[in-house]
């Protein structure tokens, strides 16, 4: 396994950096998100909260009110529109693990075993459209169509991927672009719409929008491969996931087709069938990482954070957009 | 039973004269929903086809472009805003069946018994994301501030029911709050947002968002009755649906209060419990007819139309008028 060579090769990158010059922003961020998820219907914010207090990254609001401030913007305007990302986003995280049926989010279980599915269905919905009420005091129409446009294409991605889920014929080609759909699009908009909203130049807008689109690409084949266990010699604890549910993602297809014909009817089982019993997981890792599906998985994901920081050569050198640069290395090399 | 009696005291009203005066409307609008119902996925035009062809009497969209016509339109603007109306009401109604289970909708099987409740749910959030697409395109940001927010309250108001279905103690008062929100709003946003979309001044848009609120309120109130008969000396097909679902609506409610201690286990059981054996909605309905309480819930629905047909007291007498003044009265007196 020559995982470690490839690790010296590429920085290690850092989100750290990037969220420290946008303390104060994503401060304001935090303050409207909690505001906005408030309603008197007392289910709504105590499961919004379970959800959003999980604490993610927040990296596609970060994203945004980065966007904004390397457009030139001087203003908060950027600030609702990063709120309104965060909460397009958790609405799809509450429907995909009813999707889904995921037992975990974030470390903690999920919301739709504690509320029931339907609430985590219904508070999606609220969500969204919180985040639409927001948008509209933005007063961006073109954020607005970002936006919704993400939404829409984030929606069409989950229904493919739901139609190809235990699929082991899906083509690599197809899974790019359910992953473009699910993943990279909404970090696109994100980036775009948050420098339109500063009015920036199309020129700029088209930038950010190409550094969001393949860094979200970057984060979510790393994801898939920190799923079988990333660049770490331990598993992390949710490790196995998607396996689990059976998903085809991009170190398993890849090492689909390396292993061929011997090794067709394990997949075909464990995937197609989803018959796994307790050995199967360390099997299918064992065949991924012998067959170095593991690393053409990070070397295509180190491809897309290199497109993502060619993007940025439009703008003069600056912290955030080292910051940016160093975003990109981090969704590739990071540990969990 | 004096409902006889009742029934002759009320204009019988109509749907198809607003509907024949809006003909040219309604194809365009249709049109457009075909149109915007499309994707490369082909999941989601077949479910979302199945649900919409499932034909509804698209009162929403109705509502839309008459209120703009009313208001003066000599543009098709009000047609895109009429489409993302459905839109939103198809979205909800694809989220409710997942979250009521319901095997029926408007006659076919519902659409995640077919497709699934995970392909249901996530092309209920394309169709919402797409009707935020069409309204970018009528650039209305007042008429998007409309149709976010009666979104959100929709939600509210879902998750308010959920919360307290199954609840004999319910009073008539947060039964109406759940139908403001889940059912009248929508009809408030509709109309409102077909006028502000039209340039109406704020007195005729205020003068139609309430009689789409009134409105609203009437048509759930006898979809309500017509769950338990209505007017009807014959059951209707999908009758029964609320009570063997356990839904505490107001037909239900009033009986509950008329009936008091005798019938206390009763009530607790079927809805409270939800343990139900073959003739209790048969009993359920002799009591509910007994007491009176379809009648209090038809008299409430009239007064709701009469409060929905003064509020059009501003605009001059025109055929569009009469017509809206029809459709209030045929929303209480309907017989499906």
């Amino acid at each position: 396994m020559d995982v470690a060579k490839a690790v010296v090769a590429r920085p290690a990158g850092s989100v750290d950096r990037l969220a420290e010059l946008a303390t104060a922003d994503m401060a304001g961020v935090d303050a409207l998100i909690v505001d906005r998820m408030q309603s008197p219907v007392s289910i709504i914010p105590a499961l919004a909260d379970h959800i959003i207090d999980a604490g993610g990254k927040r990296l596609r609001p970060l994203l945004a009110v980065v966007a904004a401030r390397l457009a030139g913007s001087r203003s908060d305007a950027g600030l609702k529109l990063a709120a309104a990302v965060e909460f397009i986003h958790t609405a799809t995280l509450l429907h995909d693990d009813v999707v889904d049926g995921s037992g975990l989010r974030r470390g903690k279980v999920a919301a739709h075993l504690i509320w029931g599915a339907p609430s985590s269905v219904l508070v999606g919905d609220f969500l969204f459209a919180r985040a639409f009420e927001l948008m509209v005091e933005t007063g961006s129409m073109r954020a607005m169509e970002i936006l919704a446009r993400a939404a829409r294409v984030i929606a069409e991605g989950e229904v493919l991927q739901l139609s190809r889920a235990h699929d082991v014929n899906l083509s690599q080609e197809t899974y790019l672009q359910i992953i473009s759909a699910k993943t990279a699009e909404l970090f696109a908009a994100a980036a775009e719409s948050g420098a339109v909203a500063a009015g920036a130049s199309p020129a700029k807008s088209a930038a950010l929008r190409s550094y969001g689109l393949n860094l979200g690409f970057a984060f979510q084949l790393s994801d898939d491969a920190l799923d079988y266990g990333g660049l770490t010699e331990t598993l992390g604890k949710n490790a196995g996931d998607d396996f689990r549910e059976g998903k085809a993602t991009l170190p398993l297809l890849v090492a689909i087709a390396r292993t061929g014909a011997a090794e067709r009817e394990f997949w075909e089982r464990v995937i197609g069938r989803q018959e796994q019993v307790d050995d199967d997981f360390h099997r299918a890792r064992d065949l991924i990482v012998g067959v170095g599906a593991l690393d053409a998985t990070l070397d295509m994901a180190a491809g897309y954070a290199d497109s993502a920081k060619d993007a940025l050569s439009i703008f003069p050198e600056s912290e955030l957009r080292d910051g940016l640069e160093a975003l990109a290395d981090f969704a590739v090399n990071r540990r969990a």
